[in-house]
Order: C-alpha cells, then sequence, then structure tokens
C-alpha cells in the first residue's frame, strides 16, 4: 500500500484539523477510531482525511468537506458524539479543534 | 518536556496545513526542517505549529498565522523558498497544502 496525502479538492471546501495528545494506554481507542475512520466517510459532502501520529507525541487528523453542513452532520452523528464524550473522559491528554474553510490548495506528486 | 497541542488563538486567523510522505533517506532534510521550524517563529503575525509523523507513513504540519500576509511573508521567505525547492527535488514523494481561515476553535486539556 502506497501512503499519499489526499488530492486537495477544488476550493472553497472546509477542513477540520484535530491535533491531540493520548493518555497511556488502549482503552478501547483503537476500535472506536477504526469505526470513526469508516463513519466519517458515510457521510455526504466528506472529501478525504489524512492522519498522522508521532509514536508517543501528537497526533493530527485533517479532514476535508464540501461545505459547513456536512461539517454540522458529522459534528452531531450520535455515535461520533458518544466518542467525543470518551475521548474527553478517557483518550486524550489535551486536544484542539481548528475549523477552518480553505481558500487555496496544491499538491505536489514526484512524477 | 510535556506535548501538547497548540492552544486556539481567537479566530479569524489562518492555517496552513502541510501534508508530506518523504523519500528515502534524510539527504539534509532533518537539518533544514529545524532550522524552517526556527526561522517560522520569527514570522510576524506567526501563532503556533503543530507537527507529526507516522514512521515511514504521512506527515502533516499545521501553522497558524494571524493572517495573509503573515503567510504570504512565510512562502515567500527566500531561505524557506530555497527549501521549497529542495523539498520537491529530493525530499517528498508528494504532498498537499492547504491554506484556510479559521472561523471557529476550541481546545481541551485534562484538569
Amino acid at each position: 500500500m502506497t501512503t499519499h496525502p489526499v488530492r486537495p479538492p477544488v476550493p472553497p471546501y472546509y477542513t477540520v484539523v484535530f491535533t491531540s495528545v493520548r493518555t497511556e494506554g488502549d482503552n478501547g481507542y483503537g476500535e472506536t477510531a477504526d469505526r470513526m475512520d469508516e463513519l466519517v466517510r458515510e457521510i455526504p459532502g466528506f472529501l478525504g482525511l489524512d492522519s498522522a501520529r508521532t509514536p508517543g507525541g501528537l497526533g493530527i487528523s485533517v479532514g476535508y468537506f464540501r461545505d459547513k453542513d456536512a461539517i454540522e452532520q458529522w459534528r452531531t452523528n450520535m455515535e461520533h458524539q458518544a466518542a467525543q464524550q470518551r475521548g474527553k473522559a478517557e483518550w486524550y491528554e489535551s486536544y484542539s479543534v481548528h475549523i477552518a474553510k480553505v481558500e487555496r490548495s496544491h499538491g505536489f506528486e514526484r512524477g
């Protein structure tokens, strides 16, 4: 499997940047993370997801969405809301969320 | 050292999301990356930087800036431009850049 970043959609679109530091141990996180990864792809207007985590350090997930309505659907999805609650209770030491409108983007792939 | 995400500034502000996959080997990347990390902090209007890289996989850097002028200063900085050229020539298999205006943000830190 070749990993590569999501090809930038045509602007304007929206992005949700989620940066986090985990607590110790898995505590069911992995299973839920896989499920959320699956679930977000079912949201109409979902355009892609890039994720990275430095071992023992920061994790960053960047979701791309067609518009604010798509983000609102994802934010208020009941399974996602339950996961957000467990995130605060158990999985995250700290996190930040940034919701932003993408004005410009470009990509590069080695020829 | 405790790692934690940058505390979200008060919106509106701008974010530059840079996602990338590296080529094999270091080829001087590490040194330049450290220098860029130092240099971006000197840009007036720079607000913070979150970075993560999955070993052997995707890297994501998210920079936060007060406004578009600050991003333009960073984009056109001569040392940064030289690094961007080497990036395309040597360091990156693929990358994407998204420039976006942050409309909402929030953070969480365990009590």
